[in-house]
Formats: structure tokens, sequence, C-alpha cells
């Protein structure tokens, strides 16, 4: 099986490198924190860049701050280029591994690459994306959402943050705002390797995830409107109970999740009542309502179950509801012929694989609006995520980046 | 059918003093808030007890800071005295009725019997009741519990209240620390008159409630522990969502109170998520069950009963969870006699009535210890109390307060 195997990475340097960009942007308490366009955020960047810079790729910033170096030479350089790439941008309190890993992942590829004087057919690219994660400026995924010209990159750059700074601003203070036009580049197709964020493949025992697609995502806000009353005076046939209608929702989308056979999964998060008294009768809940599906249909479809059990609800139980969509995305089906490509690498190396399905949302989520793109998971132990806990495995690390290898060495030579 | 009624009595005169009352302990918004031995609730007792001397009643303050209005005579002095009476301390923003018109109505009937020259086969008192709603200083319904002597006198003075009190030493300020020994008058019969503070009467177009007991009560505070991870994902198998075992919990208890025929009430009035994002399963809530029911055995049965649900819940959700009770007090069944001779009188005057119990607790449940005791309970509009929309209509007050005569008459004279 594994004769077709032309190179492979030990993870060593990769992890290495991993916990080397991990260790900038630490407060004195060892948090790590590198939100957007900070400081540290710079730091990472600058990171990269040199390293990029070592590998003699030729580095370009575009106008929304994301970051590309590519290799390409005279024989290749007409030939649209297959990237990869993520983000290194950071939660608050985050981990290590989200995002840093597909970067570099991807440069290491190249550094494999060029250390045995492979002559790739189309030249290859990383990219940086800016600010994927969505905590100091919103929306997340934003650096590839303007890319791919989901958004005007005036627009963007004049986007506050939650720290009442502006985007374009800090980007400038930070060095990188750059002058090419987003977009400039159209991948041949983009592979981003990622940490899944999720405990599937770690409970499952499995070494790679062939993510085929990233969840539509719908979250709600819904606000139950009953009556306070005594909660010893007040007979149950006259009680109009906000709490218990919320509680009716959050059951039935368990119901709902159930019934999808593992393709929906629905969460009520957070939830306040009102007055929130041991004794008086709920006049007010407030709850969100998250749910995930990769099937368009089914996504769409789930949505209109939930707003008949809504009205089903606000005429047997007397309550008003009013719900307001805080963010709705479809779901994004990645290319086949990537995602073919993917899995018999997978199976090449012999290694432990399932197809499944991104519950986070990433970059190559816009990436794949204007090229053929899939992405290669790899375990995150218990599933933690954007938490100092977060952690993949030095194996799992080279199993993937190997992976990746396999896949971009397949797209250049067929 | 009204051939046996002797007397009657005009609301207008209590509705008068009712409105009195209310306006003693208002702030400079208008607040009504008369807590515990405040200055603004010695006004109160002051009110109370000038009425009382003008009609010469002779009054007694006891230890805990109980007030009686003793109408006595030579030819009745030594027989045990019928207790009419409640308590004029309120909540904060509270109403007028609550409490008030049990006092008011009690005195306005011995006026009415001495205007009309009736000479009573027993001495009639009024009494004030300390400390009833508990807001100052805990527990409620104080004053009536060390009455009966379900709380020694030393101990509940040392009390401390919410603002660092100490209850004895308020008492004292307020000239309201008698020196009568708690109980020092037991009783022939105990009839309180009050508002409903529910809608059950109002709802139904009834005019009186024949009150037959008061509900047990059971509080609970319950944390259910699960685990905090990713709203994405997650598969659905693999969450302990804390969140949705507290919404079975809620949904159970609607099941159960639907089941016991409008016997039982359950509530879950408070709830609080942790972490409380919508995108993450709660790893923790916490939420308060209010359970009550005036059967003591349905009561305990149904503690079981949620005992089970919880355990089963346990099992198949996997979560974690403590149960803390914060409260627990048993049915208290009011005496057939008196609850006969409160229905004849409605029957007698043609009134809509109801039997009922009490979902609120009452002074009356403590007086039940050490004497045969009942209730009159008289619409209130909308069932709301605690609240400065509190109304019960002229009308109603004026059939209540002719009840609780008609039934201390019969008292005196079967």
């Amino acid at each position: 099986m594994e004769s077709n195997i032309k190179l492979s990475i030990e993870g060593k340097h990769l992890h290495e490198k991993i916990i080397e960009l991990g260790n900038i942007g630490r407060d004195s308490n060892d948090i790590l924190s590198r939100l957007e366009a900070t400081e540290s955020e710079k730091e990472g960047r600058d990171f990269i860049v040199s390293i990029m810079k070592s590998l003699n790729l030729e580095v370009f910033i575009d106008k929304i701050g994301n970051v590309f170096g590519i290799w390409a030479d005279e024989d290749n350089k007409d030939k649209d280029p297959i990237m990869m790439g993520s983000h290194i941008d950071s939660v608050g309190n985050a981990g290590i591994y989200d995002g840093c890993y597909g970067v570099l992942g991807g440069i290491e590829v190249i550094k494999t690459l060029k250390e045995s004087d492979y002559k790739p057919s189309r030249p290859l690219v990383v990219g940086i994306f800016t600010n994927e994660e969505g905590v100091r400026f919103q929306p997340d995924m934003l650096g590839s959402l303007v890319y791919v010209g989901g958004m005007a990159v005036d627009e963007a750059l004049k986007i506050e943050g939650i720290d009442g700074t502006i985007l374009g601003e800090e980007l400038k203070k930070i060095g990188y705002a750059g002058n090419m036009n987003p977009g400039f580049i159209t991948p041949f197709a983009y592979i981003e390797l990622h940490v899944e964020q999720g405990p599937i493949l770690d409970y499952e025992g499995l070494e790679i995830g062939v993510v085929e697609g990233v969840q539509g995502i719908s979250w709600k806000k819904i606000i139950i409107e009953g009556e306070a009353n005594h909660a010893g005076t007040t007979p149950t046939n006259l009680r109009i109970d906000s709490g218990l209608a919320a509680s009716k929702v959050n059951v039935f989308l368990r119901d709902m999740a159930e019934k999808s056979n593992g393709k929906t999964v629905a969460t009520v998060g957070s939830l306040e009542l009102e007055p929130n008294l041991i004794n008086v009768i709920p006049s007010k809940s407030t709850f969100t309502v998250d749910i995930r599906n990769a099937n368009l249909e089914m996504f769409l479809e789930e949505s209109k179950v939930l707003d008949v059990f809504l009205e089903e609800l606000k005429e047997k139980d007397g309550v008003k509801i009013s719900v307001e969509s805080l963010a709705q995305f479809d779901p994004v089906p990645f290319n086949e012929d990537i995602v073919n490509i993917i899995e018999n690498a997978a199976i090449n190396r012999n290694l432990k694989y399932k197809k499944m399905t991104s519950g986070a949302g990433h970059d190559a989520q816009m990436l794949a609006r204007i090229c053929p793109t899939a992405m290669i998971f790899v375990p995150s132990v218990k599933g933690i995520s954007h938490n100092p806990k977060e952690l993949t495995m030095e194996k799992d690390l080279m199993t993937g980046v190997n992976v990746l290898m396999d896949v971009i060495i397949e797209l250049l030579e067929n």
C-alpha cells in the first residue's frame, strides 16, 4: 500500500514551530491571546513571514491584511497556484494548534518539497487569512470573506472592533495593510489542514478526517413572554410560564437532533429568565438556539419545523414568541474531486479515517466560493479547542501534514 | 335564605380604613414599604392600636411584638376568646390589602357588634402578628410561629435582618417589645380573613373562598452538571447538556402537576446556565423548584417521584445532580367544623363560593397548631399581589367581612 508514497515529513520540526508560534502573544500569566491586528498578532505574522522568506517564498500582502507566501518559478509561474493555509489570529486564552497548524503545515510541505529538489508543475502558496476568529472584529472569517469578494474591502477596513479601534487603522499600525487587491490569485485548489476542534476523531480512534463540507449554521435569539404570577396561588391551567415554554423548545430541539441520525446538532447555550425568582412564574425567557447541519435541504427544512413548533407553542401555551436571526450560513459542500483525493491519500497511507463535516467555520468555506476546496482534519484530544488545553499529538500532526503533502503532489501530478 | 342574617356591615368604612393604613409607609415616590419593625411599620401599628383603643379594646403586646386588642366583659372574661386578625407588615413596593384586610376586618366586626349592643358569649380578640412577610427578618410568619411555640422567643429576638439589625432591638426601638409571653391566650378558634393573592376566585367569578387548608411547600435548589463543549463540533451522542437536563425537569414537573388534577402546582422560577454562551453546551445549570400541594400524602409522594426522575436523568443523560432543600413545610389542613361554618355562612348569604386551599402561607397555618382554625378568602383582581396593583373591589371587601361576622356570631351562639 505504501508504494505510491514519494516523500514523508517528520512531525518534530513542525511541532516545534507550532510551539514557537504558540509562545508569541502570551501575557505575564502565560495566557495566549493573539487577537487580530494587535501587537502580539503582528509578532506572529512577522514570525511566519521570516520563515517564508527563509524559504525564498515571495511574500504578498493584500489590502485586508491577508499574507501570501508564494513559491513559483520560471516554468510554472503562469499557472494557477495551489493554495494551502489558514489563520494565526487566536481567541482570548487560546490553544496553540487552531489555524497555526494549517499555516505552518503548508510551509512544512513547501520546505520538504524544496529540500528534496521537487519541481512542482504549479506554484504553491501558503495564505494567512486576517481575523478568522472574529473576536476583536466582527464578522469572523473576514479576511477570506473579503478575499473571495463576499464583502467590499473598503467596508471591511472600516469595521470597528470591540475595543473601539478601526480594523484598517490597526492593520496600518502593525504594518500589514498591503496593496494587493484581495482575490489577486485565483487558486487552482485550496486545501486547509486543521485540528478537528471536536471530539469525533479522538473518540472513534481515527487519524484523519476527510472533510466533505462545513455545516450550515443558524443562530437565533428567541424571546418568549408569559405572565409573572405567584408560584403558589396560580393554578396550572391559569399559568403562562415562559420558562416552561423555553424548556419545551430545548427538549424539542434535542428530539429533532436525534431524529436526524447525527446529521443535525442543536443547542440552547444561553438562557435568562425574568424575574428569575423562586416563587414567581417566569414572565420572560430569553434564550439562544444554535442549529447546524451539513445538508442544505435538511438545514432549511429543520428551520421550518422549528417555526411550526413555535407556532403551536404560542397556541397551546398562550405565550408570545419573537425570533431574531443572529446568524444564518448555509452549509458549504466541498469539492468532491478534492475530497476523493484526500480520501485516497489516507487509504494509501493505511490510515484510519472518516469522511465528515466540519462543525466549526473555517476560511476554507469562503475559498470554496472561488476554487475547488476541501479540508483535512486531525484529532483534537477530547475535542477541546479555544482553550489552553487544546492538544493534538505530534504523531497526528505528522500524519496530517503528510496527507496534505500527498494531496498537493497528487494535484500537481495528475 | 337571608332570614338568619342578624347584622350587616357596609363596606365603605372598612375600605376607607384600609386606604388610610395603606397611606402609612409611603416614600417620596409613593411606594408603599412597611417592612417589619421599621419606623413606617410602627406608624401602622400605632394607627391600629389607636382604633382599638377608640373601641375600648384592651391592648396587649407580647415579647415578639404581636399586638392583641381584646374585647372582654365581666360575663365572658373567663372563657377562651375567639381570635381574628392577620398582619400589617408588608413587602417592599406593596399593595394595601394583604394582611391589613384581616386586621381591620376583625376590628370592623367588633365595632359593628359593639354598635348594635351585641353581648358576645366569649371575648373577641384581633391580633396583629409580627413579621408575616419575612422580608426584613427570616423566616416569614415569625410572630405567629413564636406565638404557637414553634420557635423560642429568645431565639427569635436574636434574628439578624437583611440590613444587619437585630429584631429584638428593633422592636424595642419602635416601642413594641411587650411583656406578655407569646401564647398567653389560647383561642377558642382563629378565623383569618384575607385577600386570595391568587386568581382563582376572580377568574371563576366567585365571591368567597372557603379555605380548607394551606398547601405544603417544598423549595429545592437543584444543580445539574454536564460538560461544556463546542455546540457545532460535538455530536449529539457525546453531549452532556446540563441545560437540556434542566429543561427535562421543568417539563416533567408540569406533567406531574397536570396529572394531579389541579392539586399540585410546580414551578421552575429561577434558572442560571454556565457558561451561558450561544455556542457552548451548558456545563452547569442551577435552578429552583417550587412544589405545592394541600394533601400531605400526595405532597410526600410527589417528592419521591421527583427523586426517581432525577435518578433516571443521571443515568440517561450522564449528568451529575445535587439537590438542596431550601424549605419544606407540610400541608396544614384547617378545622373541618370551622370550614363548614364558613361554608354555611356563604350559603346563607347566597354567595358564589368555592372550597379551596391557600397557595400562599398565612399566620392561620401557625395558629392551626393550637386551636380550631380556618380562613376566608375574597377575590384579588387578576390574582395580583405583593404589588401596588393588588386590588379587591369594595363590594368583595364587604362580602368577606360580613361572612367573617356571621361565622363569629355562629361560633358565639352555637
